[in-house]
């Protein structure tokens, strides 16, 4: 590894797959950065978290070239569906829209730009520390940035024009900017999900995603033998306390169809884990020399799949705008980065709680809240209009949104 | 009038535009029916409430021959606008959908429906206070239902095979429903409509529905010279306590276009009232010779114009079922009234819930609601698949939902 940089282009603070992916955006684009990453990469490479890739994210993963494992292991899906107090909506994303999405560990994804990033000897650090991020107020170009950090021992100081927090919701990059500069939004949500990975054959060829009287389910994939699954259970529920077969027990109630023309594959449950659901906006998305992107500016619940893909479009914008302005010195670009951004967020924040609240079964709910759910998911099995818009927004809208 | 009649076969408990038309399909099909209506005719013709026909609405309308005035001079419209914090969002449901609505108001096919049934000499009794509906229990065909009702200073017992409650939410008929028989499902707004009557010229050619800072506002018609609007207001509010300025001052601000395009047309405001907003359904919407139809069965706040037009789908499918079952004695429509009316019902509870949540402020609401309703605007602007969909449920869904 090189000697800890002082000074880059852009610091990147956060080398989850959005900090990561903009590094090779811009590299692309011929702008120097540098990833920190307070974590070991192990740990990196191993949490588990989204899977579910939109065209838009398979394309930005094919221009930086992190495609080769994808195309090779990757599933691509044309559709997903609904299994509602055992009724089945099938919706066929690629008829109703002409695009797909991937089924693709961000695991995986992040294995490959990591690997990608330190094959081009490009400066990428982990079990870099971010102490502080500061001296961001001011324009782009007009003085530096600074990110102290703690590396191999000691502490260091990278200057950077532009700083792009990227280290998640309980990241350091989001609290350097001052508590009147940024309006927050949120929503917590009354349950979580138990989340598992089995050694499995997948139940269905598609995504399953079900609602019924005892709460949300969803069987999803990771590969031909691997299942992964998740129930809605309380929050502050305990993975142990969910023995492996009152699990399956749970997930055969919830996606089992009344024509009985369902059957769930069992198999050993190698990991179990407990999530909560949150949605989470702070705006703007940028505080002078300061970007965030990804869950360091939003935070959406899982259902629907959309926090990866936010966090890439964020990234994919930025980097098109951070490439203009070390190209001409135009800015227009990035000062519209943040309300170019929102427009997409706020879209993935209400498709998110749409699926989420259309889905789930809140305790808090009283009996009205049931039915609209249920008039909801009948909506989408008569109308295709209402499934074709549920279709676009699943497999992601366009970039210029 | 001929002398209050004591045996039928449909008893119709409630003259409002469900009870008249159910009287006039059940009579284009051979099936006798008497209608008793509580308050006086004048009462009835006066009342100001919705305005807004879906085709199938005016399709009924054509069948019974209620259809002269509403062809002479009620307004074809093909579509309706938003406008949502001073954008304009047109919604052209003719192209969208291939169908259009009518604005004609509810009181005038209540006078049309209510002539037309006297100049056929068929009973409609006003001033008949229904006392109680019993002996419903047990199966169509196989006894007779008892209404007694107070009419010309004396009480009356009318026997009918099968008794009709479209008497509205606080009617008799649901009554005879023992508890323990029927399911409710409520929503309470904190919000109610200001309503108004305005000797003025329609400010727009389209229906605009608003959602700003400030509430939710309706601008639609009554006539080429007739305004009718509403604001939204705090529930409990004394429409005295408006001003006729101040009312045309709010519906200025909530509905103007940022970019000054739009001018309100005032003028003297002729009636003013406050409505609150519910939702609310009972089901099954059957017990057994006792069947319910529109407001007795369920309300929808009137945001989506779907009050009225579910109304008259009930009865088309109810009228249908009587029809069938008195002359083949089959009762299998009859069986299926409840179900098949109640897709409906839950749809048009599901798109009035949407509309109004997303057009109104709720005080209680917090900034992230705020938000979701823009983005759920900003869709409607942006996808023509969502745009549709919203289209689809405006004017209409077909009657076999």
């Amino acid at each position: 590894m090189s000697p800890a940089p002082d000074r880059t282009t852009v610091a990147i603070v956060g080398g989850g797959p959005a900090g990561l992916l903009l590094s090779h955006l811009l590299r692309k684009r011929g702008v120097d950065s540098v990833v920190l990453e307070s974590r070991p990469r192990e740990r990196v490479e191993s949490r588990q978290r989204a899977g579910i890739l939109e065209h838009g994210t398979v394309d930005a993963l094919r221009e930086v070239g992190a495609d080769a494992r994808m195309d090779e292991r990757g599933l691509p899906h044309d559709g997903f569906a609904f299994h509602a107090h055992g009724e089945r909506i099938g919706v066929d994303m690629a008829a109703l829209t002409g695009k797909a999405v991937m089924i693709w560990a961000q695991t995986e994804v992040v294995k490959d730009l990591i690997a990608l990033r330190l094959e081009q000897g490009e400066p990428l650090l982990f079990e870099a520390e971010v102490l502080s991020v500061s001296e961001v107020d001011g324009a782009v170009g007009d003085g530096a940035g600074l990110v102290r950090y703690r590396h191999g021992g000691a502490e260091h100081e990278l200057r950077a024009d532009v700083v792009v927090g990227t280290d998640g919701f309980h990241g350091v990059a989001r609290r350097a900017v001052p508590d009147e500069a940024v309006r927050t939004y949120e929503r917590v949500y009354p349950f979580s999900w138990l989340g598992i990975l089995a050694d499995a054959p997948p139940s269905s060829d598609e995504l399953v995603y079900a609602r019924h009287d005892r709460g949300f389910a969803l069987l999803s994939m990771r590969s031909p033998s691997v299942t992964r699954a998740y129930i809605q259970v309380p929050n502050g529920t305990d993975p142990s306390s969910w023995s492996d077969d009152a699990i399956w027990d749970e997930l055969e109630a919830r996606t089992a169809l009344a024509d009985g023309s369902f059957t769930l594959n069992r198999g050993t449950i190698t990991d179990k884990s407990v999530t909560p659901m949150r949605s989470f906006v702070a705006e703007p998305m940028r505080h002078g020399r300061l970007f965030l992107a990804g869950d360091a500016a939003h935070i959406v619940p899982p259902t629907g799949a959309k926090g990866l893909n936010l966090a890439v479009a964020d990234v994919r914008v930025l980097a098109e705008a951070l490439a203009t302005w070390h190209d001409t010195g135009a800015q227009e670009l990035l000062d519209a980065y943040s309300d170019t951004a929102l427009r997409r967020v706020w879209r993935g924040e209400h498709f998110s709680w749409t699926m989420t609240t259309m889905l789930h079964r809140d305790p808090d709910a009283d009996p009205f809240d049931d039915r609209l759910a249920l008039s909801h998911l009948r909506l989408i099995a008569q109308s295709e209009s209402y499934r074709r818009s549920i279709a676009e927004n699943y497999r992601g809208l366009e970039l210029d949104l």
